[in-house]
């Protein structure tokens, strides 16, 4: 059973296992570790965790279950910092958005404990310890990703936890995540924060005037391209085969749909955009969207 | 003074144009025709307007000001059906997201007539007579493009209107408003609806897998790509040479990126994602979004 559980990383991953333990499973106790020290003060002040500890060794020494909320790239060594404090039965976990690459790292790190990597898949557009609320997970998917000779017992301890912090789990196996990230979510960011820069880098359209005229669409893609720096380069270099794969996928697709604007094939557009108002009505359908128009902005009522 | 406007189209735009007036400009009154009678019926029931006319040219009859809020594509034959009822002091505008082939096909269809296009930067992904709300343009910006040779009087009365609906207003030429748009709308839509026509046609990963872990990012894509298919048809082949040329730069900008990735240049990737959290900031400093995280999709205090 899960008693202790470490949070490393009190940004808003961290932060919202914090929260959620705290709101879902009162009977857990929490402590926690940021290398930041400011990080480590402000999480202090809104009782991410109950004990905010100054060494990662101190905060994992009696941890059952550890949770590694940092960037994936960060993931190898906070691992190897914390080792020599593990304790053996410790299962060890994280939230990190590519799992091939952060499995392997967790390994090298750490090649005789228990390892069950995952991934809620749920965040904002804001980082840093104030953007954490107890229900970031809440009807949410939290994707498990153990190896095939993963310790079934800690498997499903682990897929309670996220259960009871009120995420839907399913298990699924590294290399599939990633290619479905790649889809649902990194390509979606890259995309988001090209288009950005690209609308900010105009000599013929100035930045004032993409920001005032925004409302016709690009203010959803600067909220997505908001999001943390350091987090998305390294999901991008970690998870680098499968985003290069479904991005030559997407650019054929503009390519063509270039094409039939370019020809004035309006009947290629418009079957398209038929097609694409059904997936809306799925997503909305599966618990995963607001169905309120604008995303229940405003009141439209 | 603008005392009776007549609206043609009663779906989203035309039916938020009728609420708006009743809201905040109570003495106007207002007829409206649709050329679907089932949307007839169903903007009756809903009062879009005071008159809802069987006959587009019993609706534009006593008209001090027409507005066209029909696709793009469906103006001039529009325009073309109301010219024999249309008085001849009356003011014809439209709320078209593409300018310069709007005002060609109103000069085409009405050459004595006072032409003012606009176009109020505001939408949701819903279409259709239920749709539109009297607050959909207040705080947005309303971009007119009159002629060159534009009745000044008849300019600053559809500013006046405007403004009374709670918009903001702005004077452009219809060329450089075709640009700006391209960037700030007419990319982001066709960027959103290509991957999600993309996502939804992959082999490796599934259509169900894209919907249930579209919280990743992917939903935000769904909505832009609900809006409406006939409407955007129109847009992208109105406004084909800004869009293409749009189009150019961005996948210029998504090559770079693919280059950074493949190489692993996170530098290049980092410094790109810290610029674009600016411009998010600036978007909410001039009020054209929510400044809540996820734009407030939940509450999350």
């Amino acid at each position: 059973m899960i008693q202790r559980v470490a949070v490393i990383g009190l940004g808003l991953l961290g932060g919202s296992v914090g929260l959620a333990i705290r709101e879902h499973a009162p009977g857990i106790h929490t402590s926690g570790f940021d290398r930041d020290p400011d990080v480590r003060a402000r999480a202090k002040d809104r009782g991410l965790v109950h004990a905010v500890c100054d060494r990662i060794e101190d905060a994992v020494a009696n941890a059952d279950l550890v949770i590694l909320c940092v960037p994936v790239g960060a993931m190898e060594a906070a691992a190897r910092a914390m080792a020599p404090a593990l304790p053996d039965h410790a299962i060890i976990s994280d939230v990190g958005s590519s799992k091939q690459s952060v499995a392997e790292a967790l390994l090298a790190a750490l090649p005789n404990h228990t390892i069950i990597p995952a991934h809620p898949v749920a965040g904002t557009e804001q980082s840093g310890p104030e953007a954490g609320f107890a229900s970031l997970f809440t009807n949410r998917w939290c994707i498990i990703t153990p190896a095939k000779d993963a310790d079934q017992q800690a498997v499903e301890a682990l897929s309670a936890f996220w259960t009871q912090l009120g995420a839907r789990v399913e298990i699924m196996d590294a290399e599939h995540h990633d290619l479905v990230l790649a889809v649902t979510s990194h390509i979606p960011h890259l995309i988001a924060f090209t288009i950005v820069g690209t609308a900010s880098d105009l000599e013929d359209v100035t930045r004032s005037e993409v920001i005032k005229y925004s409302a016709g669409g690009f203010r959803d893609f600067t909220r997505i391209a908001a999001s943390d720096p350091v987090m998305w380069r390294d999901v991008f270099l970690s998870n680098k085969s499968a985003v290069l794969e479904m991005l030559g996928r997407f650019s054929e697709d503009l390519t063509a749909l270039q094409r039939a604007i370019r020809s004035g094939d309006g009947d290629t557009l418009h079957d398209l955009f038929s097609r694409t108002r059904a997936i809306r009505r799925q997503v909305i359908e599966e618990g995963q969207d607001d169905d309120r128009p604008d995303f229940g902005r405003e009141d439209h009522s």
